[in-house]
């Protein structure tokens, strides 16, 4: 088993829309084959220009309503990006987003931003990914995997962790359900989230800095299909909904 | 920032309680000062005997009956370790632990043990990992961080991920609220578990061997106070109990 390597691309400038991430990135590290890039969404958001200046925004009742001392066109911009809403403690929001994913705010985003503006989920992180593993392949002439990563808290536990909301060239899931090593015995009993598990472990190079955009994990073995939508957990399965 | 190594142990044979697992984990691999060293809860577990016989358990009537098809005993044993039944959809039981865990089965697991046994959370997850680094100081005379990691499902998401059960000279949250790069910018508008996310970087070493219980995090600047618990969530502040 060889040891993995988690490298932060560094130098990159602040992003803005239009931005090309797949040519920044390819300037600020050497990709080798089989690497994973995993890229903030932030990042790709505001490349791909989902920020929303909140001078544009009106506020509903029902948004002012969540956002008790806070910005209620803020509470406004959350709510249109809710299909639903999971929990409320107002100006908190717990939100299903359009592409599945339950997480506080849907996503919307203040903090590094332009002051006075928002910054949104991308439309489609998978897209987002396969687009950004084209690029890099376009400038760097190899063969990556790409994760745009989200920080998300979670029930019942303090503090955020990233984890894949768009992938491209990685399998995210890896079932080892019924798989035996070479004595016999049962690998693992269950499916691991391992897309999750790389977003957050490139999270720990760029915790301090939000102006590394991206991290590369060198080392793994994960190259192969699926999205980020296959670590959305259908409503059928899900205890919690 | 300097990047990051993900280092697997390597020929720790299968634990046995009473074993010395700090010695095993010196015994293979190079330690340096600040490593943080990730060892598995299963191999923490069968070094302290929190191994059941299911021969000796007799399961009760509300076991049986969450059992459907499986073994009662099992479910008896779940629901000895849990205080309080999260979500049933029989035979899974999300349970909470004594710990303030909320996981599937409260922590028992079948697999990768001797038949007929099933494994238990430790005792006190904490006092493992702070008696590894202990160990591991006497062994190895490095300072070194030590995390106990389980893998635990999430509500909405696909697939397991490791997470810190136990941690010892780790701080395992990183509250980066109001603090400011040299340029004046916010860092992060939240507060990060680094414990968790490290757990989850080592998984990925891990993953495809049992046989691997543990794996050191090379590179990070984590050293300090801390533990488990600092990582469950305080039911005040849990919207989702």
């Amino acid at each position: 088993m060889p040891e993995l390597r988690i490298l932060p691309v560094e130098g990159v400038p602040e992003i803005a829309e239009g931005d090309d991430l797949a040519a920044l990135i390819a300037a600020g590290i050497e990709l080798e084959a089989r690497d994973v890039v995993v890229v903030s969404q932030k990042a790709v958001s505001k490349a791909e220009g989902r920020v929303v200046r909140l001078a544009d925004v009106e506020a509903s009742d029902r948004a002012r309503e969540l956002a008790t001392d806070h910005d209620p066109r803020q509470l406004e911009v959350i709510l249109r990006e809710a299909v639903r809403v999971v929990r409320e403690r107002p100006p908190l929001v717990i939100a299903e987003t359009r592409h599945g994913f339950v997480c506080a705010s849907a996503g919307v985003d203040a903090s590094n931003t332009v002051p006075e503006t928002v910054v949104l989920l991308p439309v489609d992180p998978d897209a987002s990914a396969a687009r950004i593993r084209d690029g890099l392949r376009d400038r760097a002439g190899v063969e990556v995997g790409v994760i745009v990563s989200d920080s998300f808290g979670r029930p019942w536990r303090n503090g955020i962790v990233d984890v894949a909301i768009g992938v491209a060239g990685v399998r995210p899931l890896e079932d080892w359900r019924g798989r035996r090593d070479g004595a016999g015995h049962e690998l693992r009993s269950t499916v691991v989230a391992v897309a999750d598990e790389i977003a957050a472990a490139a999270e720990l190079v760029r915790a301090k800095d939000a102006g590394i955009p991206a991290a590369v994990v060198r080392g793994l073995d994960v190259a192969g299909p699926g999205t980020g939508q296959d670590l959305v957990m259908p409503p059928e399965k899900d205890l919690f909904r």
